[in-house]
């Protein structure tokens, strides 16, 4: 059966032992340690709420692989529009109910489509072990963690031109596998996935052949290690009213050094095939981002939930303005959402048969929301009042006499209960005012690929000769050919 | 054929004959009055464009009503997301060509609807006559205006309660039909058009029942009279130089007068079943939005591609602010047109057989896109500079003095010729310093339903309560079920 | 006297005959064409402002150069604070019901301290000159128009380094004086001012020091022509109450092209010392521009009132959205006019004598409300709705039978009658939805120098490195030398 | 000697001894407890910095009250425009340097002020206790904390009319004082200030008048308990590289319970009047939020500079959207800037003596900074990119094996060893990725007032009358009197 539950997969976990530190000294044994308990959590529950009564319809699908039941958003390689479609009405209520709906898929998609195109070009067999290795993630039911960016030195120069550049290289190549070395950054859950998918996060030249990699690895292979930053609000952990969302649920993000690590040549999807590197960030900046999107829209659900109930405690929710601030936060939800849906319907199917969405749709719904990262925070700060940063600890008020004081000052609208009031100031305070607001920030702004890059994106989709030729025709500056037409519909539905 | 070229078309418009009166003078015959000229230009344009080889293969299509070819975007019922999306490729494209798509498919495709629910309560039969007033349509090929607003009087009471309400409404009923007096406003096109079709613009109660009326008329019925408000640069026609898009194109604006108008039954489709009336503008505000978004994404193409050229004629093309403003141009006009598409993506089946978007994301795809109009015209008074303020005129050019003057002071980037120069530079002004922004700001701010309008909707539409629920479990406040779920996928893909 | 009224000051223009070209036909007499009329009507209220009783104590000032009243707006230089705040106040006063307050008084100003600059380096005597002309023109209560910018050419390439860089530039020198050729943009009221003062609009190089040049002209000095654009509306001055704001007020803008034109020495300020040419756009973006940003928050009340007379006959002015809208706008009014308080009162005087305003100040807060400038109009198109766009016109209002159909279907708000309800939205279509707009938004954008132009000069004034330093100590990067201080409040007030 | 150092000031601190409590536990000694430790640190640094050679001319005046020199920003009773400027100018370099410039004079000022005017209607002597007060203060050079806020209850119905409105409130009268009881929150610094200066927050009616009272109270007096909200990341003073700004710096916030305190008369500065209780947050609200403008500009400058500093570490300060960016955040600064000294320089002399800036323009520019706050924390993600939120922590970087990986690996530009990277991405980090981050968040949404009460000024204060009677007056509605006139230079100039 390849769908299990939590607790089913954290027990199988417990096999992996990987070479995790964190905060300077080496972790024991992590799926003992409180501080990896709230990713474990979350790695649970994204196992578990496949089965809800709410989403098993769409959440589980069954797998051409493997033909077995699978979970989409993990582990489904996506085909059609409908897979698209769904993915992100997923992806965008476990965002808002849990922050990271762990969207794997894309991730197989994509190598899927690189492998595809590569072994096209060079004959040769990565996409078949491609496909071995997707056969044994949907069957094993396994979460992988990507780890694409390297650490980057010097980013004015090519990795080739730096005397150290410190991302992972191929090292030596024998007929059994290659090793390689080198230092990967930004990966979220790492230290606590049994599996590790590894690419470039770059276009490339000859001269950096050898740090066009890709390949997956288990996470204990020797060679590894991981440096743990802690999950958000670790510290606070023993403090489930006043850090909610940090007790329910948690990442921690790895950095990862391969020191002469040897990777099979069937697990290895890419090496030295220096021209097809660019694919990985291509595809990746056009699918992963699509549910980024899908994502964000899901955290301003969050937001304008939070930012509403903090409202009504406070007493204040009817009010004019405020519910103009809330109908603004809905109306970016909606945007978001409206342009990962536009960008799959304007997507086409790829010839290796994974169906991909619009990449300019794509970056400029993500690039719109990402803008608005900031408002969030200040939103919740604005409706929260000063009292998310001033107010007493959950500690004060678990003694019994500061509780009846604070019980008696900060009661407010009376449809709640003191302690339900606090309760909704902790929740908005651990979003707007803590370590937490870092990751949501972070998760906003830089996950997927930064600003920039979305920007630089659409600024090379858009067919801007094609305006200028229009304008020139308005203008009447050369030919006059008859306005010469522009339809995209024929290739939107060329992969249906 | 159902399809007929410009040409034939106004050919045969000439047998209508509308009471039309233009800055305050009964005009004599429409057809040979110069100042209805752009008009009829772009009548015969949108009824040409669709033979263009890059379009004809999607602009026009096979009527399952009368078993003709037909113009997709002015007189198909949409039935299908792919009608929907199709349909928004188009209008983006024309909008930027053409400025105005003729999106008169919402139309009727929004009165079978309505037409549809009130048989379906009332026994009526007024769907019937819909089905038959299509086919009409489609087989003469019509262009019917939309006479939907009404003169509104005092905004904060209904109309019942108004001494003198000026809206439409029902004078007299007989076994042969009805008589109707009142005013519409803001008719685009009316005075041009052989047919207009009206309907209510509001919700209305029992007491507003004589208001609750929607029919199709020929507008050179008598007792109908209609103002028309000049094509924007009307004045100006003869100078193409100065004022090219004018030329080119033109609306007039109708404010429609009816005096005991009879109407017979048969071209009745509401009258008095005031609980339906609220359909219309719900319908309206639903695929007519979506079309406008489309629209205003075609808009968006036009500013950047005037921007681009005029940054060109003037040497600067190439500087990073200005690349980082057509960027944003580029950016906004992908985030609408993603938005249309989304909400076509999200849309569903009608019982009536009527694909209709999701009219969450439509109207806040809509309000994203209304919201920066300003920054449209900003941006080209940016990037133009000056000049497009306080150039010469065409006239001075025409002058052979002036012209050598001009030619010598008014060189830029010498790939482009002073004329052309000149020529680019008129064409930003004429978008963005003359009496054409006023209309492009009305397209924008105010075409098909305010930005209030719209930011209501939104706040009615979006589901907060679903959020506040999850913020409250989060928060512990309240019984703790598990998260419930909440997935739209399913209702999305029920009409497919 | 030196200060005249409207009436006395036109009846001397009249013995100005400039050579003045609008659409492509010399005019005969400027003073007698209707075209004029308007821009003469604004020239007369700048007179006659300065006498009402709310002004006089501020807008009339005793000169120190010829010890008689003067225009403080027009003909004073400045020297100190109140001499700058009390100039804000009034200009923004008057933008706001004027639209121009005419700020002569910062040329005069800004060529005082470039022509004492000019001379100190070089031992010159243009410093004297000019002590001599603005005497003159307190005495004669002279209006001068500004001509800065040349016609630019190719603006990647320096005036040098074009082949026929068709800006001014001295064509011959001799004993009596010095001859120009070429052509300067962007000149408003030029064709209706007896004077005009002529300067550089860049820096210069030692190549380019023919252009290095500045002086003051009679306009009906021989070889001198301008061409004048019509003010906004010109067309429709017998349209006063669909035109009001053209009707009232008017600017002509000029092309001027100077072909072999003598200026006696003791006209010229500057003649090639092209190191000082900078000087005239520096001084000029600091003074000029702290005058124009009170001039757009003049705009922005003037938006303001305008928005708020709309809602109030269309009977929504009490709305909350509404009230937002205005307070935002009221909001912009006073950010604009204290960034030009706040960069008055971080002024300097210069050693000249001229009390300077603080430039990074002065650019900072323009950039701030020229970004705003599209706002402004899209507001308008808000408030008043459709109907500003396609209401019918003045001829069809003045026809007794159309008249009546008007009144009774365009009335509102019931405190107004149907023409004062038609009279706003006339008012609010002339600045929104006409040729005016245009006008309305090149004043915002463009005038008194590019937004781009602005953004550099903040990027170069403001003290970044001081900032860097601060960080570098809080992360203990460097030397840790105590915090430095950085306190600018000594200079601010060196100069008072 | 009325300015003491820092060390001199924390020695006399040791005599106060509140009844504090932190974390549900009561505080033994502050002054000895590591939590508090930063919070002393800028209490020093808030005496020290006024001896630093850049700042000592303006930081220390001559008391008029004492006849010595005290701290300007702290304790000196504001009565021109010079000492307006002064204070802007001092409060912008240390909020940048400092974060927080301890701007006591404001409610010295304000009290001065409301005391005045209460004397004068009541015949009371509470001015002459104030000014004993301030004598004290002055001559200890003491800190007072301001505790105006009470805990609000039930926002939407007035203090009276609430059961149990948690508020301070007088209980008891009698010949000595009064004695009082109730809860303010917000209080910055209290637990570790001698001195608590006490103030009603809002306008009251008669049946609140029990909670119109005023005094200064030792925080020692029997029945104050103070619960102190930890500073920024308190938790972290062991760790100097990760947590650079909260070891050098901290806040600990406030919730005073007041249980039956006796407050002696000559202490009371307000006690019944309620018709004057409002006076205190009106004229909070126009001198303390003119030095929130600074502070925040400060603060921007604080953005600016760690974002410079970063994007250089990483290679890309050069870059042009960093540089925009960057010149984007200078001036945000100096917009706020120049809004604090325009509010100064349009303000007036009170007749109690105290210079008072102009209401309209503070709180106008206060609302424009503080709308940006969320894109500051924003902007340092976009620049600090992915790094501040997953890289590993100082207790890693301390170990020597992962020292030197991370050495390796998170190299940067060359100019900067990888500890100087490091320490530059953990500054960054702390400002927007951690608790900090929340603090930052709440000094600029927040602090002197929420956003909305700003807005709900700027709409009361502005005179939109006067600006529909001028759109009137364009328009010919009315009587056509001639336009008015409405300068405020000469009440701007009265109190000078």
């Amino acid at each position: 059966m390849a769908t299990k539950t939590g607790k089913q997969y954290l027990e199988e976990l417990k096999a992996t032992r990987p070479n995790v530190y964190m905060n300077g000294e080496k972790v024991d044994n992590i799926w003992e340690d409180p501080r990896f308990e709230s990713t474990q959590k979350i790695l649970a529950m994204n196992h578990d709420f496949v089965f809800e009564e709410a989403h098993k319809d769409v959440a589980i699908v069954q797998s051409p692989q493997v033909n077995e039941p699978i979970r989409r958003i993990t582990n489904h390689v996506q085909t059609t529009m409908q897979d698209s479609l769904l993915k992100l009405d997923l992806t965008r209520d476990i965002a808002n109910r849990r922050i990271c709906a762990w969207c794997g898929t894309n991730v197989i998609s994509l190598v899927w489509v690189a492998t595809w195109e590569t072994d096209r070009k060079y004959g040769t067999e990565y996409h078949q072990r491609l496909k071995r290795y997707v056969e044994l993630s949907q069957k094993n039911d396994w979460d992988s963690s990507l780890a694409k960016m390297d650490a980057k030195g010097d980013r004015s120069v090519r990795p080739a031109q730096q005397k150290n550049y410190p991302g992972v290289r191929v090292v030596k190549k024998d007929a059994k596998g290659i090793t390689v070395s080198g230092c990967k950054v930004h990966t979220s859950y790492g230290p606590c996935c049994p599996i590790m998918t590894i690419m470039p996060c770059r276009a490339m030249t000859e001269e950096d052949k050898d740090f066009a990699v890709s390949f997956w690895i288990r996470t204990d292979t020797p060679g590894i290690s991981q440096i743990a930053k802690p999950s958000p609000n670790a510290d606070h952990i023993d403090l489930p009213m006043q850090c909610p969302m940090s007790n329910a649920f948690g990442v921690v993000e790895g950095t990862t050094f391969f020191e002469d690590v040897f990777v099979p040549w069937e697990q290895v999807f890419l090496c030295g095939e220096y021209d097809m590197a660019g694919l990985y960030p291509h595809y990746f900046g056009t699918i992963q981002r699509q549910s980024k999107c899908s994502c964000l829209a899901g955290h301003s659900d969050l937001v304008a939930g939070i930012a509403a109930l903090v409202a009504d405690v406070n007493g204040v929710l009817g009010k004019s303005h405020i519910q103009d601030k809330l109908t603004h936060c809905a109306q970016m939800a909606e945007v978001a959402q409206a342009c990962a849906f536009g960008a799959g319907a304007a997507g086409k199917l790829h010839p290796s048969g994974v169906f991909m969405p619009d990449p300019l749709k794509v970056n400029a719904g993500l690039n719109y929301i990402k803008d608005l990262t900031g408002e969030h925070i200040q939103m919740l700060h604005d409706i929260g009042g000063g009292a998310i940063v001033t107010m007493p600890t959950e500690k004060d008020y678990r003694d019994p006499r500061l509780k009846k004081l604070l019980d008696f000052t900060l009661a407010g609208n009376d449809k709640y209960s003191s302690e339900e009031r606090i309760r909704a100031l902790y929740l908005c305070r651990e979003l707007a005012a803590t370590e937490f607001t870092g990751y949501y920030m972070g998760w906003g702004v830089n996950a997927s690929g930064s600003p920039h890059t979305g920007k630089i994106l659409v600024r090379s989709l858009y067919d801007l000769d094609y305006r200028m030729g229009i304008a020139k025709e308005w203008a009447g500056i050369g030919d006059s050919r008859p306005w010469p037409g522009h339809c995209n519909t024929n290739k939107v539905w060329a992969g249906n």
